[in-house]
Order: C-alpha cells, then structure tokens, then sequence
C-alpha cells in the first residue's frame, strides 16, 4: 500500500485522464467545471486503499473510485441548488455561474456517468458494488430530506442529528470503503467491518466540520469561522447548546437562529453561549466517542497489522485536522 | 403473449403492489403521488412484450419493467421543473404541488430506485442490461438539454429536432424493448433490430403527439388544441412551417413565437399559416416515414410472425391514435 498523498495523486492524474467533453455542451461543461476544481477526493482514496488492503488491483479498483467521486460530486451540485449556496470550493457553484435547470440537468448526467463506472466491475461482483452503491444513492438522497426538515424543524435532538449526518455524509464513506475492499477480495465480514469503520468515522468527520466551522482558526481553517452560525445552521453545537441551556439561553438561541442577520455581533453571542456551556469540549467528547467506535471495527477487520496502521492514520488525520 | 391491454393490468396491479412508503415522508409522498396519477405504461408494457416474444418469464421481467417506469417517472419530475410546467397527467406537478427542492430530491431518489430495480436482473445478464440503461438514461438527459437549448435558439432545423426527440423521447421506447428483449433470452441481434423498431415508434409517436397538441380534436384529445403554440413551443410542425414559410410569413410566425399572449387569435393566426403550408400533410408524411422504418426493423426480428404481429398493432396504434 502507499501512503494517502500517493493515492491523491494517482487519483486525480487518473481522474484527469477521463473524458467529459461531450454535446451538449450544456450539459458537460458544468461536469468538467466541478470535477476540474480542488478538492479532497477522500472517498475515492479511500476505495482504492480499502482494495490495496485486500491486494487488490489498482487499475481496476479505480473506476469504482471515479464512480464514488462522480457519485458525491452529483449531490454537491444538486445539494447546492436547494441550499442556495453561492459559492463550493472557492468557486461559483454550479447553478449560479449557470443556472438551476443546468445545475438539475448536469447534476442527473453525472449520477448516470456514476453508475457507467460502476458497470465496469467483473461480472461477478457487480451484483454486490450495485447492491452497496444504489442503497447508499437512496440514503444520501434520505439524509439531504432530512437536513431540509431540520431546517425548518425545532425538534431535532442529537440522535436525530447524528441519523442525519450518518445518512447524508456517513454512508457514502462507508460505501468507498466497503466497495473498495470487494473489489480487493475482502469476504462480505471484513467489507462489513470496514463499511462500519467508514460510517464511524464520516459522522466524527462531519462533527469536526460543525466544530472547526465555528471554532476553527481561520489562518488554518480558510475561512471566517460562524458560516454555520450566520446561516443558522442546526448543527450539533446548536443542538447540544439547546439541550443544556437554561430556558432563558434557550430563547435567547432560538431568537438569534431566527434572525437573517449577518452581523459578527449574532457569531459573538451564539458563541458566547456555546462557550458558558462547554459545548465545544462536548463536541470533542462526541468525535473521540466515534473515533473509537471507527478504530473497534478496524480492528475486527483480518488484515495485516501494517495495512490497518494506514486507515488508523486517515481516522486520526480526519479527527485532527484543523481544516 | 397477452393482449396489449392484459398487459397494462398486469403492470398496474404489480406497481401498486411495490411499497414506497418509506421515511423520511417528504420524500416519498411525492412518488408515491407521481407512480399513482393515471398513465398510459407504454414502456413497461414494451419491456414485457418483448421479453415474451422471446418466451422469457413475466415475473422475472417485471422488474425491469418498474425500472423502467419508475426512470420515466423521474424525468418527468425534474423536466417539470425545468419547463414550469404546473400540470401533469391533470394533476399538480410534484414542484407545484410540494416545491422545486422536495422534486429534485425525490426525482433523485426515483432515479435510484429504478436501479435498485435493474439490480434484480440475473447475475448473467445484468451487465449488459445496466449497459443500455446507462446509456439511455445519459442520452436522455442530453436530450432534455438540446430541448432546453431550442427554447431560445433560432436555427432548429428538422434534423436537429429528430436528433432531439429520439434522445429525448425515442431511446427510452428503444432501450425498454432491447431489455426486455435481452430479459427474455434474444440474441444481440434481435434485441438491436427491436430497439430500432423503439426507436422509429418513439419518433412516430412524439410527431404524433406534436401534431395532435395543434390539430387534434378536443374531444377526443380530451385538451384544448395549441398548448404548444401557445408555450411558443418548436415543434415540428413551427420547424418545418419556417423552412417552408415565405419570408413574410416566417417572420410573421417568429414574431408570434415571441409574443407571451395567451390568447386564441394567436393560435388561429400560427394554424392559418400551418394550413397555407400544408404542414398537418408534411407531418403526416414524417411520421409515415417513421412508421415504415420501425416496420422494416420488426421484419428483421426472428420471432413468430404472431408475435410480431402484436408489436404491429401497437406501431399501428400509437401512429393512428388520435389522443
């Protein structure tokens, strides 16, 4: 196995080698933008290790890896046009530099140029990676429900929450894992232990992310902590903070996730309460407790002690990290 | 092989049957909504035709028939949103009814579903029938967007609008029958000749359908004649009154086609000049031409000549219907 920077690379030079530039014009050119812009890619590398783990062949892990890319990079412009976000990885977001029904249409392309990839695998696991990838399609699509219901919902309670993020962030992590290492070889029990070690570690992920958006430093972080705060965003410091507030907090919180102000004055007073009840340690508390589930199940999974030694450094890197 | 209408039942009593009803609510109400509204299940019906033709197993066929359906269904969501359209099938759209979110993300869903479906194929022929779903799925959606494209283009000419409507329209009639087809047990062969006959009846029935919306009659058509006049819509008919069209006239009809009125006399001014043109003789003339190229295709296919005789009738019937 590589080591993750080694994996990037071979991604992104692979992904850079497929070819999207077909009529209408349309319709692809919004495919070529989002897939050209910097990203993270850690799903794909994480199939491609997950197979590497199992001895898998690298080539042909590699258009799973794509086709889970595609995949994610589908729901972000989708998810984009009904949150009416303007901007995604430092640039315009599809439906804004285009417009809604581009955003619509070359979002469903790329869903199907998804499942292209997908068909790529040997005849005898396709069954199992179509299983695995349609169920986590599904879920994500239940997951961005959810998230919208929450949005104008006041009764979310941290399980709630968690469901959520398992569903719209968790699953697909777990399925690049677990599509990965049946490619590799791996029996239907270690794809299993590696599917739950992705779930655990795509919901301390996404927790991080609460974290760092509001308490991040933004030298490292890239940007102006309190997005989350000003878009009022019912993430799981919000959550946690109504849970412990006092009824008086609570109205004062509940007010302020109310307003459409885009004043530091609004960032300042929400984390003023998030601070008087500690709830960026709860945070913390709530990330180790699935960082740990994250490493049980990567220990149950049969591979060499060296090979598991990698997935325990993405785990500790993606808990981590400042940005 | 049954009767065509012994197949609509028991497509209809078997969709009914398939549960949706999943959480979260807001997600699924809208297609369980869509599957519910009155349709005429042409393709589902093709695709166990065509399995049957070839002594292939309804029940097996079957779900490839809902795949097909339930893809169907999500184009239509998500077109609904890109034309506004606030009707269909009589009743609300899904982004009328609920909103332009709740429809992207349960047309997303839908489409996933119908793969959840495909995914039941036999092991042996799932490749290849996730090969032409892919591609059909894909072609549509580039369909779609040359559909989007003509809206504000003024150089359609009538072979850019057939390349259109069999993307937009024609493949998934070729596609529902080259799977059934494949389901049933056909060589390469008859399944291609088949899909060229799906093909050719798909560009018939979408002229049909263009000619019906401006010259049918309403009581039988069951709506009002010049929906499409009125949405300054492309058609064939406008393409092909243009070429033909006197420079005065042509102007006439491009100015009409700019206009927002909602109004009758616009209607009868479009259809005066359709009429001076003898363009309701031309169209009937193309899709003749279509008619007779899906014949030639279903000769080639080496079925009984009583099989074969049903996929006459239908030809037949969707060229000659008259709503």
């Amino acid at each position: 196995m590589k080591d993750y920077k080694a994996y990037i690379k071979y991604f992104e030079e692979n992904l850079k080698k497929q070819k999207f530039d077909h009529h209408p014009s349309e319709l692809y050119q919004p495919i070529e933008y989002t897939l050209s812009l910097p990203a993270k890619r850690i799903r794909p590398v994480l199939t491609l290790m997950a197979s590497e783990m199992f001895e898998g062949d690298i080539a042909i892990t590699l258009p799973q890896a794509i086709a889970i890319e595609l995949f994610h990079n589908f729901t972000l412009i989708h998810d984009d046009i009904m949150d009416n976000a303007p901007i995604r990885r430092g640039k315009k977001t599809v439906f804004k530099k285009w417009n809604s029904n581009i955003a619509i249409l070359s979002g469903d392309t790329l869903f199907a140029l998804a499942y292209q990839y997908v068909q790529l695998a040997d005849k005898d696991i396709l069954p199992q990676i179509l299983n695995v990838f349609n169920k986590t399609a599904i879920e994500v699509c239940e997951g961005q429900q959810y998230d919208l219901n929450y949005e104008v919902s006041d009764c979310v309670n941290v399980d709630g929450y968690i469901e959520m993020i398992r569903l719209k962030t968790a699953v697909l992590f777990g399925a690049s894992l677990k599509i990965g290492s049946l490619i590799g070889g791996a029996s239907e029990e270690d794809a299993l232990h590696l599917y739950d070690f992705g779930i655990n570690i795509g919901i301390g992920f996404q927790l991080k992310d609460d974290l760092l958006d509001t308490f991040g430093d933004e030298n490292i972080f890239g940007k102006k902590p309190g997005g989350d705060i000003l878009a009022n965003k019912k993430t799981y410091l919000y959550i946690k903070a109504i849970e412990l507030a006092s009824e008086k907090d609570k109205k004062v919180l509940r007010n302020l996730y109310r307003t459409k102000s885009k004043k530091d004055e609004k960032v300042d007073a929400v984390k003023n309460i998030f601070t008087k009840l500690n709830i960026h340690e709860a945070a913390i508390k709530e990330i180790d407790k699935y960082y740990h589930k994250a490493i049980q199940a990567l220990e149950k999974v049969n591979a060499s002690v060296e090979n598991k030694k990698k997935f325990l450094e993405i785990a500790q890197k993606m808990i981590n990290r400042q940005r």
